[in-house]
């Protein structure tokens, strides 16, 4: 890569863990900076000079880069301490040429990076081809995952109308440039098998004020009925394409609409230079996605049954099993991977299941590998995991314990559950957003003088990403909670060095209608099917709503699951949500 | 002043609720909004062009601008549903030109009115003197309230110290511009008689990172005394004198912070057109007047134990005189003025009160006039009010009912409560933000549909303003609660047309000690003293920790105020802050 750097008069580059639609999951020919420095986190930045390079990753790979990369080559570095720009103005002299894809980085990305570059006098360039791919000879071909249609059993509205509301969203603007894969598979009721874990059609589409919509995906990805079907609502183009169609808008002066979060710089600058003009904000489709109709939501309940037959499965399997001492982490994940794929239904893991034994599940985010595979011990045992469906995505976490629990774990394990109560019951006035409400999932662990470093709930898409916008409950969760938004309420507790608990069920933004109400109400329905370790909760802990709640949780897990499952395993269900009584 | 138009070849000028510090209360000399227009409020904007104008007002000033101002003359306009920005758009033709004070109004500002002119076609022209004082014949003389010294026994701090501090805050930067005249007071240890209810001095500070500070005040404020004592810390300078010496610092490239909420305009363009650069951002004296140190915290406990004397005279008073009928709104808010009068250390009331009786307390910022003045009949009274004294600034909020009040009110009344209680007991990491609290005081009202449209709490200052920032505990919240900030915690609900419930006290953040404290806790202490009103509480409503709440803060209002109050007063007292049981 260096060698490139002459050719190119450049003293040094930008390599992001990043594809041209800053996705979660990326293609393997996406992945430059694995391949460039051994480092396979999902989020990470090398910056790599003619004598030096540094990798800047987050506290959740903070350990691991320093297995993965090569320390006589890369310096790790902590991002939250230390900025690229920081790092560059320290490691850069005035008159240096810093290159970037302009593929792999948005608008805004470019502009700070400008500004922090422009003030120590470097000039930050874009380079085209990226220098990596010049050099990466067994570079892996883009991938073309056949593009299925979503049916409208799933979808719940035709892409038609879908199609027409996004364009009827874009007022005085000409068009928008649909960067994000997300909201392409949406707004087409299309589906693809481009990346791990989130069935995307890697691929844009253009929303034109008059004139039919444009798709820019592979051709080979196409059959000929998924052809013709899309072909009656948008002419079909190869991504090639785009950026002269681009160019074309921006010679007639078009406002184009971009997605701040997603969008290339590339394609923005085709549209300026060429005299159009970028209007970047939220793209409206992704508002649209967020807010699930009523057959989304219909199939989201159904996901949530089959897969909570196949987590109540696995505890009854883990129950018996475990205490043997004889499964490993990656023998539990495996177990419940396989009854999720004896529903029939299962088409991927929504992402690689957290299954954590012991001090391993002190890490929040973390994935077992060959090397930290534990075995299962007395204590406690945290799975995270969820399944694609195609009526609806899942993401679930159970703790239980192995053996009898110690009264720390139980105070912990409850002040967890208090606070996923919290939020279960939450009612609160059209408007709220997700920040307003995050404390309550942490006011029971503050009043310990405990907290969790991660949010308490994200978005969730539907038979799409696991992690959706703008939906969150965090304290950066600046937007309003809407009716139909699919959350997850997940607040934890990590003892580090010894044990984690963390405690997930998915929810939905719900309309609570309230006899006299002055104000338009929500409120949230659970939709996650499956029991709470009992062993972990100490009633003294909970307040009558909340054993209320509790009651009633584990009463319809009963009544919903019961009938699904062989008798087996349905007796150990009775046992596992049978009623508590109240504190005295 | 449209005579003056013609001369200055304008078509149009703003005329702003503000004076050079944009100061909540300003001197009769800077009323020119009301003088032009007979508006009153707090808050408000006129726009006056050749043949119309328009006033913009805020929720709580829509009714009273209507009594106030001539309709023939003034159309007045609800801020919140048309900026001034696009009416200016809707009224003036490109090519008009359209003037404004540049000491009245902020850098910031004049760039957001900037860019909404520019996109008009609309040239926006600084104008120097204001129209109105060219015409306004009879405006009154600039205050020379006395400067007095805020002796060390109230500071707690010296005045040399403070200044110290704030130039080491400085960083790379070269001075600081202190224009909020409550920064000035606090860092000087002085206080003035400039504008009502805030012992503010009116004038600017420059603390140079390499030279003594200056301090502009009209040296016929200051006594031979005090003009000694200010005479060791700073030049004292005429007022005239600072944008000379802005000059002189751009001339030599210095690098300036201006406290962007508070500087003029005016003041920024001098320097940055003599060379030098403006900082923006908020003033370092701001944050450090914010943490209160042990003496200011001892002294508002010792004003707010004599305020919360004279509060329960009231109170005793109150339960005596108004079940007869004959006590107005007016009338109370005298003689709760006298009980604080008798405390022989009242300086000012820290606002002029709230006393609302019936429909008139359903309106959350109501002020009792002649014509408004209603009698206090069976129902609910509210009073909002508080005292400046020199050891401490207080705010206060007590909602009582006369005659047996309706289950309704007890309901709300209760609820409002617990939120009181949510905010009195909670406890929380370093770091967390007043928006991330806010909703502990709503969540009771949330469970019934309803809610108040009002922050949960604002900052107070130390014998200086009752409306202090950057400390707040509403969804805007942005600043983090640190020890020794001192904020309201006032939840309200409003029963518009009929009656409404505030309960406020002063709460102060404190370190909260836990033994085996996994991080560093935060809590409040609640500094108003003054008991809540027993027959509006429903203990039904309350679960046990509220009610231990409730009784411990009754147990100590009794405690420290009984041996202070004449002997028919602490019978009265005993029997208000008499123990509840708990729910069955």
């Amino acid at each position: 890569m260096r060698s490139e750097f002459a050719r190119l008069g450049l003293d040094g580059f930008l390599v992001p863990r990043a594809d041209q639609h800053q996705n979660e999951y990326v293609a393997a020919c996406e992945e430059r900076l694995a391949w460039l420095s051994g480092f396979t986190g999902s989020a990470g930045l090398a910056i790599v000079l003619k004598g030096s390079a540094a990798i800047f990753v987050d506290g959740r790979y903070s350990l691991a880069v320093k297995d993965q990369v090569d320390l006589a080559i890369f310096k790790p570095v902590a991002w939250t301490e230390t900025s690229p720009s920081d790092w560059l103005e320290a490691n850069l002299s005035p008159g240096a040429r810093l290159g970037y894809d302009p593929w792999l980085h948005t608008p805004g990305e470019v502009k700070r990076l400008g500004k922090a570059t422009h003030a120590a006098g470097v000039e930050l360039v874009g380079v085209e081809p990226n220098p990596i791919d010049t050099v990466w000879t067994d570079r892996p071909a883009p991938p073309l995952g056949k593009i299925t249609l979503h049916g409208l059993k799933f979808a719940g509205e035709t892409a038609k109308r879908k199609l027409a509301r996004a364009a009827a969203a874009l007022g005085a603007k000409d068009a928008l440039l649909v960067s994000d894969p997300h909201a392409v598979a949406w707004v087409f009721n299309i589906r693809g098998h481009d990346v791990a874990h989130t069935p995307l059609p890697l691929g844009y589409a253009l929303i034109l004020k008059e004139a039919k919509p444009h798709l820019y995906v592979d051709a080979r990805k196409l059959d000929n009925h998924t052809r013709d079907k899309l072909s009656g609502l948008a002419d079909i183009e190869e991504p090639e394409r785009l950026a002269r169609d681009l160019q074309v808008l921006g010679e007639q002066g078009k406002k184009v609409v971009f997605d701040s979060a997603t969008a290339p710089a590339k394609l923005a600058a085709i549209l300026k230079e060429a005299g159009g003009a970028c209007e970047f904000g939220q793209d409206p489709v992704v508002a649209m996605k967020a807010r699930k109709n009523v057959t989304e939501l219909e199939g989201a309940r159904n996901a949530h049954l089959r897969d909570g037959t196949a987590v109540v499965r696995f505890l009854h399997w883990f129950a018996i099993h475990a205490p043997g001492g004889n499964v490993s982490e990656i023998d539990a994940a495996q177990a419940l991977e396989t009854f999720r794929r004896d529903t029939g239904k299962l088409k991927d893991v929504s992402f690689p299941s957290i299954a954590a034994a012991g001090a391993n599940a002190a890490i929040p985010h973390y994935r077992v590998t060959i090397k930290t595979n534990a075995k299962i011990r007395r204590g406690i045992f945290l799975i995270d995991s969820g399944g694609q469906y195609e009526d609806g995505t899942t993401d679930i976490t159970r703790t239980v314990a192995v053996g009898k629990p110690t009264a720390l774990m139980r105070d912990r394990f409850t002040r967890v559950l208090k606070g996923h109560i919290a939020i279960a019951r939450a009612v609160f006035p059209k408007g709220t957003t997700g920040a307003q409400i995050d404390a309550f999932a942490r006011a029971p662990l503050w009043r310990a003088s405990l907290d969790f470093d991660h949010g308490t709930g994200h978005g969730v898409g539907s038979y799409l990403s696991v992690h959706e916008g703008p939906q969150r409950i965090s304290k950066l969760g600046s937007a309003a909670l809407e009716p139909g938004m699919i959350l997850s309420n997940e607040p934890g507790f990590y003892h580090a060095g010894h044990w984690g608990v963390r405690i997930e069920n998915l929810v939905v933004v719900e309309r609570r209608e309230i006899a006299g109400a002055e104000r338009e109400m929500l409120g949230f329905e659970t939709l996650t099917l499956a029991p709470l370790d009992l062993a972990l909760i100490e009633p003294k802990l909970l307040d009558g709503e909340e054993i209320a709640w509790l009651n009633a949780y584990h009463a319809r897990v009963r009544r919903e699951i019961s009938p699904l499952v062989e008798p087996k395993v349905r007796r150990w269900l009775h046992d596992a949500t049978r009623r508590i009584g109240a504190r005295r």
